[in-house]
């Protein structure tokens, strides 16, 4: 396989860059910006996820022999392009929005700054992370609420393309999962990954005491035995026999959880078993969990729901040309009048104006090329990502998810109650445009 | 990055296979089984996609160094299995429904016979092959059969995670679609691909008539004009004016479809452009192109929709193990019994009953080690995939692609009318099991 991302684009990003080099519009300076018109599933608030990932696939955008060949051989562009593409790497600048950050319709969560050409040509790229791992993140930010304080592991590896997986896995940490099912995960982003037994392992034994033995015996006592394979209440005795009432926790995949939830306990406790957990783990999503808020659940391990951004898999972000350098060198506003997809052009300075408690109360963005002063009553939302080409390294690998976990912490504790609201709703936080 | 596929994997898989070493129990000789309890959304019938390029993942899960680091670092195995992991490669049995293969509520689609842990370590990966790929698949085929034999492209790439979308493209060629706006599916998979330009590009030009011109400098009058960036009616005239009327196609991304597109058509004969085509583009889905049957429209472009399988973003499959070889060398069928999750076990050989004018009308599921006769009535509907280790070449790699392609043409065929009915309801063909 190859590790180029270049060709991870669509096919109208490269013809277009054909035509725009014959006409000689190829090297007009731009700006691109990515931006939600909704946020989907009617959710109140959004969650940035996926930027230190994109950085790094930009970094790797890179047109080798083997893409230029085929390019050539299946005539997609011609002779002057190709020799292009084989110097391209992205020599501009991208600010944002910091990854966990909180958004809101139309916050500009990303703008590109470069030639025309070298910033279309990441528009596929670009929007393929940032709309999956959102799409993940906006959904585990619900969950992390629903689950009140009790730690969630993401198990949707099987439910979702084995590369998106690992995305999946990165943006529901960076959204406050305490870990992952997923080992590539572990490997290439540092998130803990977690994990004891299935049923089969239970089938495979020539009875479910066996099977525990089994697990015991290797993993210890602290470990997790899945009860439900047969019969619970039997299981759970049988758990508690074998482990004895040190064992470290029980795992439920079936049945009417509420009810199922506080009899194990009870029956845990009767055993003298009153330190080993409950841990749930049957097609959960937020709802499913907010409805376990009153039941002796102790953590959640959530598959489906958050690898598929539960209802809403794509974040619905766009990637729009909204200005071009003018002759006398200021940027002219540019966008589409389309029915119902009406944009708004030009250079943007988004801030969160926050109450006197800290609460963030609008989201402004502001028009024109003068920056705000920020002040105690806003916050600028945008950093630095790529300057004249370099990288900000502070935002790549294990450390930049780390750093993009903990920022989500804070920018959601500015936000208010009804931001949490799991119905559907309007936006907790409403976006303001504001001309200069 | 690293290019095994070892570590798409859950971590209980490894950690069975630790216990089950200890216990010697993971030599055991066992039958794993994929199937879906139901079809998501309530749809008539499936199309397995995905088998292909999981046999070239199966070919390349192999442990090598970085991973047995990785593994041994964070103390997720014991010497023992590291050392088995070292040695790993698939050694067993694998055979299925063929790829592009129609499927419904319990079709055994994939069935893998090797020792216990030789099989379960491949569960992850198996399922999120299949579980995403045929989640495409499942929702293009209805699209395909709505668009009533005209054209369909994909071009969701940018609403699903980068290597999902070039799955995405795959699966949907594979369900019927002709072309995909991807390169890298194009190059990975022998998929055409497809695209002209984008709103950005008439923005980028002083004026549409610029745009216009410059695109069809460098790719002719051939090609498609994206008309609706500033107002439809003035950007047809325009296109007709610049191209002439032997311009290729127009291609509409906003507004009400059904009436623009009447119109468009309209506009387009009385000014000459009778042979210039309509595609169109704005959030279709399988109800929206059905909604378009009876108007002028000559090809269709799909996104979001066909990547996120239109509702239903994982096909639901589950692997399961069935059986386990007895002493005597019989199999022993294995099942849990968990609340809502039973499931049946033991050896299967799954054969499509057809009528007398070939039409099917059920899925027939023979239990047991005996493998029915099969006669006109009955089309076998399992092929081997892998036998001792070795991969069927047949399915792999751009042939494969275009052979599952013209396998589900084949298989759909077959089908019941009420298999294309859009609308939520039961199986379009029933699964019986029938014992021995």
């Amino acid at each position: 396989m190859n590790t180029s991302t270049a060709l991870h684009t669509d096919r109208y990003e490269l013809t277009m860059i054909d035509a725009a080099m014959a006409r000689g519009t190829a090297e007009e300076h731009c700006l691109f910006e990515v931006f939600a018109r909704r946020l989907p599933g009617a959710r109140r608030y959004g969650v940035v996820a996926g930027t230190g990932r994109l950085l790094e696939l930009i970094r790797d955008f890179r047109f080798g022999d083997a893409e230029l060949e085929w390019l050539r051989t299946h005539d997609v562009v011609g002779q002057d392009t190709l020799d292009w593409l084989a110097n391209y790497r992205f020599r501009g600048n991208i600010w944002g929005y910091r990854e966990g950050e909180v958004y809101f319709p139309n916050s500009p969560i990303l703008t590109v700054e470069s030639s025309f050409a070298e910033g279309v040509i990441l528009e596929t790229l670009v929007l393929s992370v940032l709309n999956y791992d959102s799409a993940v993140a906006n959904a585990a930010t619900r969950m992390v609420t629903a689950a009140i304080g009790r730690p969630l592991a993401e198990m949707g590896s099987r439910r979702a393309n084995e590369e998106a997986a690992v995305a999946a896995a990165r943006a529901a940490y960076i959204a406050g999962f305490g870990a992952t099912s997923n080992l590539e995960a572990g490997r290439r982003w540092g998130i803990p990954t977690m994990g004891t037994a299935a049923h089969a392992f239970t089938l495979l034994h020539a009875s479910e005491e066996e099977a525990f033995r089994a697990q015991i015996e290797k993993l210890g006592t602290n470990t997790t035995l899945l009860v439900d394979t047969y019969d619970v209440r039997a299981g759970v005795e049988t758990a508690i026999r074998v482990a004895g009432t040190e064992l470290g926790a029980i795992r439920l995949d079936s049945g009417d959880l509420p009810t199922l939830v506080t009899e194990v306990r009870e029956q845990l406790d009767a055993l003298g078993a009153t330190g080993t957990k409950i841990t749930v783990t049957n097609d959960l999503d937020e709802h499913a969990i907010a409805g376990l808020a009153n039941s002796p659940v102790d953590s959640y391990g959530v598959g489906t729901s958050v690898v598929t951004g539960s209802g809403s898999p794509a974040a619905s972000m766009v990637y729009k040309l909204v200005a071009r350098r003018g002759a006398d060198g200021a940027w002219v506003p540019l966008a589409k009048n389309s029915e119902g997809k009406a944009s708004i052009g030009g250079k943007k300075t988004p801030m969160r104006r926050l109450s006197a408690s800290g609460r963030a109360n609008q989201e402004r963005i502001y028009l024109g090329e003068t920056t705000p002063a920020q002040d105690v009553t806003e916050r600028a939302l945008n950093v630095p990502l790529v300057v004249n080409g370099e990288i900000e390294e502070l935002y790549l690998g294990a450390a930049g998810t780390a750093l993009a976990r903990e920022h989500r912490v804070a920018a959601v504790s500015e936000l208010p109650a009804a931001a949490f609201r799991l119905a559907r709703g309007d936006a907790a936080v409403p976006t303001v445009f504001i001309g200069n």
